[in-house]
């Protein structure tokens, strides 16, 4: 893996990764494809709509179709015929959300799928070993991620495990093809954050994440601590903030410097029937978009703008016709890769602050609670 | 409209219509595009699926979004942006299939909508009304469908009602680009059957369907009707049996010299795991397809089976994932309407009657019998 920072513009980075799969230009948004799949889109569609790189979860893929299917398949790029670059989060995230169904011990963490109930022990070279086994393009170490708000004792313990489990992943890597990412924790507790940091980025990572933000702290809470935690972390490294997905959250973080993001958002709205555009987003199923044979978004080009009216959308998601999810789905992936397509530009050309107000003054109606990003890190 | 038939062998023919919106090639299988949608699919993927002409529901369309809201948005083909040829139904199949909430009389039927209760009325003359201002290139009239098997009196006052309606059905006409085909009725009653062909073949329509079959009886009852029925129809004219979708009633129903074909087989199967091929039926989610990295269908060249494997199909079923019912409906569609490409070639070479065998030799397990073709007209 190699990471090239091509240019800045006060913090916010324009780069370049290389990865095995392919060139990764940043700063760069990641759909999910929790399952092996980015619900309701094709692999043709999502290079279409100019995704580069998905995200695929470690604990569902675990679970099922498990490692043997997958492995047996050729790999998960031949699994889900996706031939571009994968980077699969460590699963830490989705098992610490089980609360009730998990054991965290020292070594590493057990737990009860939510599938059927079987036990299941993640530690962080089996976790490691999984995602090399799948070979993906960029692997993230197995972090301990703590709800806020959270206790400072059970923030630096989850600190304190992070690092040693981050120490063992480090030394469990067996596959250069697979670059392999540390995960800084800490809260919003500085003191633990800069802790955090420096004892991660002194492993030597490939890239640094920053995990433990998206998870119940305030919009303005996040934006703080993303900014801080990412002047800790080393600039000739890509940086990726966990979690984030909102228009206005993505703007945020990419004046923070950081240079890689994932979240369900787009995807999870556009089956919602959501649609996000860069001025704000609206609820198709409103009864003002029944007659409506405008586009979805007059400043988009994607097939589905082109080629639908809001009136046909509506009618679908009334009807509760599945295209109407797939085509909303499309349109809002879409929407966040031409956003960061953008936003590299105006990087390049010395334009962001300009680029970024633009955006920002607009009024973004907040999502709805049932939308937030990470309210349902399993299902 | 035009129709020509090109050549015969035996009693299968091979014609062309000539349609408002584009030629169809004969015998054509029609995908059944509900609410102006054929399930999981884009017009884009209907087209690559070799899919001539769709078949839209008046009934579900005249609820839902409603006549307005078609006609506002410049007609059926631009609201669902497909320009290709479309024909819809009349509504009296759904209708009857009503029961409890549809009142007939001479002039018409009432029903309550199945969505919300509000009642409605379907006469001759503004089921046509509707289907012209909806703009489609072929419109069927309102017949009166019976359920088999059927008392001979109930029988004998559909055939005399539907004759009477499409008496009232052609006058009505005012739209010479909307062609309008009869439906002939007479359950599996010879003499009736002979009575609605010569009462609806004498008003001059564009071309006539068999209705009332593939509602009931058996699989061997309904090939003698739909042989018997065809013979009945004059040869200039396209025929047309109304809910025949399977690989084996295609082909006979084709032996028996009939012309279209629509229903909503392919794609329900497609959303429940039944893959189709030629050679017979499978239920992807079964155990034996988890680890089969082999194409769904080795003999089939469309996207999905260029692309995916049963190993990956089977874990988007297991795992409820949106893409599967898509990527199965799309494949069964594009098998279909292979097997008619092929069945118009066999037919111009002369070597239909070797084709037919090569495909009905073969073991067919019988579709379950919740998927059957029309045991849920509705929903």
């Amino acid at each position: 893996m190699k990471f090239e920072l091509l240019s800045r513009d006060a913090s916010a980075r324009r780069g370049r990764l290389h990865l095995g799969h392919g060139i990764v230009e940043t700063p760069t948004f990641m759909p999910v494809g929790t399952s092996a799949t980015v619900k309701t889109l094709t692999p043709e569609e999502l290079r279409s709509a100019r995704t580069q790189i998905l995200l695929a979860n470690t604990y569902h893929l675990w679970l099922r179709p498990g490692r043997d299917v997958i492995v047996d398949a050729g790999g998960l790029h031949r699994f889900m015929a996706w031939d571009g670059p994968i980077l699969t989060d460590s699963g830490g995230f989705q098992v610490f959300s089980l609360r009730e169904r998990r054991k965290l011990d020292d070594d590493g963490v057990t737990f009860r799928s939510h599938l059927d109930g079987s036990e299941h022990r993640f530690t962080p070279e089996s976790v490691v070993a999984f995602e090399e086994a799948l070979g993906v393009d960029v692997a993230m170490v197995l972090d301990v991620c703590v709800r806020l708000p959270a206790e400072a004792d059970e923030l630096e313990a989850a600190v304190t495990l992070t690092t040693r489990w981050a120490q063992r992943a480090a030394a469990a890597r067996t596959r250069e093809a697979t670059a392999l990412f540390g995960i800084t924790q800490g809260g919003l507790d500085e003191r633990l954050r800069e802790r955090s940091a420096r004892d991660i980025t002194a492993l030597q990572f490939d890239g640094y994440a920053i995990g433990g933000l998206s998870v119940g702290e305030t919009r303005e809470e996040m934006e703080r601590a993303a900014r801080f935690c990412a002047e800790l972390l080393p600039p000739e490294r890509p940086r990726y903030l966990m979690g984030v997905g909102t228009v206005r959250d993505l703007i945020a973080a990419i004046d923070c410097g950081i240079d890689m993001f994932d979240c369900v958002y787009p995807t999870r709205c556009g089956r919602n029937g959501r649609a996000m555009t860069r001025a704000g987003e609206f609820h198709i199923r409103n009864a003002a978009y029944v007659r409506d044979f405008g586009p979805l978004d007059q400043a988009c080009g994607c097939s589905v703008c082109q080629t639908f009216t809001r009136a046909y959308l509506a009618h679908l998601f009334r009807s509760n016709e599945m295209l109407g999810p797939r085509l909303l789905s499309y349109h809002n992936v879409f929407m966040l890769n031409r956003l960061m397509e953008d936003a590299r530009n105006a990087i390049e050309r010395g334009d962001w602050s300009r680029f970024r107000e633009g955006i920002t003054q607009r009024a973004f109606p907040a999502a709805p609670e049932n939308l937030a990003s990470r309210e349902h890190p399993i299902t």
